[in-house]
């Protein structure tokens, strides 16, 4: 060992005790003839002091940053102590050192505030995590894993792997393929997640089976996704939704009092998605603030089960004569609190806001709730106090607050009210970073229907299963629609998913379903999503041959592993939490991966390049 | 929850209780009036009591093997025991139950002496896991991958994962190759092995590493390989071999204690690779036994630290007249203990066992050491009774003990020993199951040298530090060489490496090194092995380029889960204990993977087929 204690661990008590440090410098401070040297490793810092003796040495062999250094001394108590750092009350009295190795100057300093821009530590990615504020990240995700392991340990959950070389079934997301040498003009896929093989476990009776385990997706790279991704991959058998609800936040519980010392005692707040998507806007709302949407108008579609309060005119307006409401599809309100008194400069900016492409609309009306009781709004012309007064309203506004009123199409204006919540909220400081709230979404549709294919998708996976009441609507009706645009009014429309969303702090951290268990319901998934009965066997005759045989009950969950990180860490970047992660263009750029191959490989795998 | 108890755990102090059982019916036994189940789970199995008043129920809805049943009613004491299971002392008495799926017949028993072959319970795999013999090999693995990440978390360990799309650096196994759609023409590899990565943990000061982690080859697979195989993969920085030795025995040790409740007290045993090879005939030898090989002629280059034994003439015997010993190049003899009675029946039949292709020997010659102190052998002829004795005690024989002689080309006539002993020790009981005897081999040299290539290869990997000592000798040593059947008096041919390899009852369970951390060193290694500069830059241009920023002395080791996994299961196939194995060919049979992809898939990825 080059070592007797490590940079982070002596103390006033090992003092007198001779020890032999091993580390990289950190800085190097002379002062007059004596020396001193911050010794850096993975537990910490300690301070060498290099006294006069060892100057000739010094100067033979001069010390640079991030050299590895080896030093022997004694232990002995500072006089100036510095409370910052666990070794502050001592250093280290060096008798005789050693260089392990050099360094050439980093390209970047190493330190928090780091100097390097992101395309030069991506590249030296081996030097940026030596950062602190690297390191953290990676022994906060450390952290993690150990917690759901210990805690699915202890529900007699087991790690089973699963493999990583299986069949491509492209469904949703594109797979990575791998060309099979052995079996010429064959491939394997790369799995996007382990679904079918846990399922298949339940099959074989593994009751609960977990994994921490790679996926695979090729798709187009947004900010902040990567091609390969980490999991934690559950199922169980002989439960229903309930069983999962409360195995899993307790999860999420665990994991909060391992990593973070939180105890979250309270429940879990639940939703359905309805009920998200009209109060929020999205699907994954930020509970740890209110300013929920005020529904003005709204067309038929979106929620069936709100179809009695269908009118063309505002409610609890009526018509007001302004075009732009009366044209509209949608108009919402959302109430920010407090802030009655904003500038006209400052409701020309967030009016510029929503303008940007990103959120695409038209313009912003606004209206002041002013202390005294009084309304004061952009559009005073068509609305006289009263209907001022209802419009803010129905957006639970208050003396004080500042109604935003948004008019478009349906989707969009949702979108742009959930996008302007969530604005005000992170600018009026509503998203605390030291708050957590968890979220259960619930009650997925089943079925989204793709107008451009003509046919229903899947809107979790083909494997989820519909609530029980509406398994009877679905293997009795026929998928098929004739007339493409009068899909809402197929019964496949109105199929509820027996599906669940852990929303965290306005992110997905996890999602999963009670999974179908039955060939005949199975077959009618497939069907519905135009899988011909040939495809369907030739894709997963293996699934529906197992389903024959005595498959239990069964449902689990997946959380996403880097993004869970990163929220914990309280950040917004997943990248910030992979060891070595991969640019937006799926490359790794330290690698200098994905490369060409020889020829000999291409001969081996009997394929060839066909560049447009 | 469809239970409130699984079917392992009730016992006598639950009787009365009421209580809800779910599982799969594993047999049906009626007496008269009332019916006997059998119900299964993942814990255990419960007898269930179906009284007459369920009998109509039961002819509505007839139960068979494998249906998926959930059934309710009181904990009842039973009248005959089974002290074979933990629920022996109790059974069900069914008030209702419920067929949550019903099952074709299996197309095999589920059951440990199933009936079904290979084949078909691969095919079925799904249903195999079912079986309890399989299902403890996989609980096996669970525990031994836990007790292997507890020991190395208590010991500051950081589980850390590195990525599987890498780059293609071919270097010994061939790669499995991934295209990448997002940079046509390029293709990411799949990781042999996370070293290069784990190198880099360590340059980035991370200390000490590990990961449980797939890894992949595309090679041809004998028996008993797996295109995909799990690694326990560990690093270390700022270690020398013995601290690694150290820790690395303690892991296998701690698993033993976990997963056997073997108390391994004794210290593991170490021997070189030299005199691995020279006792044993293979470098990895079963210690279980004796049965050491005598060496009685051997030719000059195998151990260059025995020059001074070299002789043309068989060692402590001379001349002999005997052509087959005086012509061959190789002379070696074991000693089977107990076996001078030996049959003519039994010895013509181990004769014919080393002349088998596999073996590939020409004869073999016997020396019987009697009881009576005489000698009597298949070559009286040749050798009167002193020289008789003198083979035999190169074998080390004692009387009654049979001595096998061999002559041939060194390679293969070492290697027949070997086999020969294995053979003899399996057949005479002597490779106990139950007793495991781990061994560390050290001391291997550093390079083979190929001569279809013409040059040096790295018999661990490129990444593995010579002895300290011989670090100079490589560095000061032009690589090349002039005449390549002279390769023995490079200097290179006698260079030792920082490597070892643990091995247990006979298997190599785990192999590692110090590894170069100095940029010189891994430039002339790689020259070494025929890389040109640009070739080296190239491909591991990352590597060298961390070297050059403070990369401490490190070393790690790399253990093959699956293998440790089957020999601590007492059984010879890796399969076993794998979830989802491949077949031969690297066909996953369940699947039906890998198969041929969508025209779609590959226009976008811009390859095509180019079959021979």
């Amino acid at each position: 060992m080059f070592r007797s204690h490590t940079c982070g661990e002596l103390t006033i008590s090992e003092v007198n005790q001779e020890v032999t440090l091993a580390g990289w410098v950190q800085t190097i401070r002379k002062f007059g003839a004596i020396t001193f040297v911050d010794l850096r490793d993975r537990y910490g810092i300690t301070q060498l002091l290099l006294g006069e003796d060892l100057n000739s040495l010094l100067d033979a062999q001069p010390l640079g940053r991030e050299f590895v250094l080896q030093a022997t001394g004694k232990v002995t108590e500072r006089s100036s102590k510095n409370a910052n750092i666990a070794t502050g009350e001592i250093e280290l009295s060096v008798q005789s050192f050693k260089i392990l190795n050099k360094s050439a100057v980093p390209p970047f300093t190493i330190q928090d505030d780091t100097d390097g821009g992101d395309d030069i530590r991506m590249k030296y990615r081996f030097l940026d995590l030596r950062r602190n504020a690297v390191k953290k990240n990676l022994e906060l995700r450390y952290a993690v894993n150990r917690s759901a392991r210990n805690y699915l340990h202890e529900n007699q959950f087991m790690d089973i792997e699963t493999p990583f070389l299986i069949k491509s079934t492209p469904e949703g997301a594109r797979d990575f393929v791998v060309p099979s040498r052995m079996n010429p003009g064959q491939f394997y896929a790369l799995p996007q997640s382990p679904q079918t093989f846990k399922q298949l476990l339940m099959v074989s009776g593994y009751d609960r089976y977990y994994q921490i385990v790679k996926c695979f997706r090729d798709e187009d790279l947004r900010a902040d996704r990567q091609p390969e991704f980490t999991q934690i991959d559950c199922e169980m058998a002989f439960v229903e939704q309930e069983d999962i609800l409360n195995m899993f936040e307790k999860l999420i519980k665990r994991i909060f009092k391992d990593v973070k010392n939180i105890n979250y005692t309270e429940e879990v707040e639940r939703m359905s998605w309805e009920e998200a998507m009209w109060k929020f806007g999205n699907d994954k709302p930020d509970i740890r603030f209110g300013m929920k949407i005020g529904n003005l108008k709204f067309p038929l579609h979106s929620f069936p089960n709100k179809l009695a309060h269908l009118q063309n005119t505002l409610i609890g307006v009526g018509d007001c004569g302004f075009a732009v409401f009366d044209n509209a599809e949608t108009v919402l309100a959302i109430a920010v609190p407090g802030c009655s008194e904003y500038t006209r400069k400052q409701i020309d900016e967030l009016t510029e806001w929503v303008k940007r492409p990103q959120i695409g609309m038209q313009g912003l009306v606004y209206i002041k709730c002013n202390t005294d009781g009084t309304y004061k709004s952009s559009v005073d012309k068509f609305f006289p106090e009263d209907k001022l007064k209802a419009i803010a309203d129905a957006a639970d506004a208050g003396a004080g607050d500042l109604v935003f009123v948004l008019a478009g199409k349906e989707e969009r204006t949702r979108k742009a009210a959930s996008e302007l919540r969530l604005e005000m909220g992170k600018r009026l400081g509503l998203r605390k970073e030291d708050e957590f709230k968890l979220l259960w979404v619930l009650d997925f549709p089943l079925f989204e229907y793709a107008e451009n294919d003509n046919r229903w998708v899947a809107r979790h996976h083909p494997f989820t299963s519909p609530k029980p009441d509406h398994i009877s609507v679905m293997i009795n009706n026929n998928p098929l629609i004739e007339q493409a645009d009068k899909y809402l009014e197929h019964p496949y429309a109105n199929i509820k998913a027996n599906a669940y969303d852990m929303v965290l702090n306005g992110n997905e951290i996890g999602g999963g379903s009670i999974r179908i268990y039955q060939r005949e319901l199975q077959e009618k998934m497939f069907a519905a999503l135009g899988m011909s009965d040939e495809e369907a066997l030739h894709k997963f005759g293996f699934l529906l041959g197992a389903f024959e045989y005595g498959a239990p009950p069964h449902g689990g969950i997946a959380f996403g592993f880097d993004r869970l990180c990163s929220i914990l860490g309280g950040s917004e970047s997943i990248r910030d939490f992979i060891a070595f992660p991969k640019n937006n263009s799926g490359r790794d750029v330290m690698l200098d991966a994905p490369s060409t191959i020889d020829n000999k490989q291409f001969e081996e795998l009997q394929i060839r390049l066909d560049l447009k």
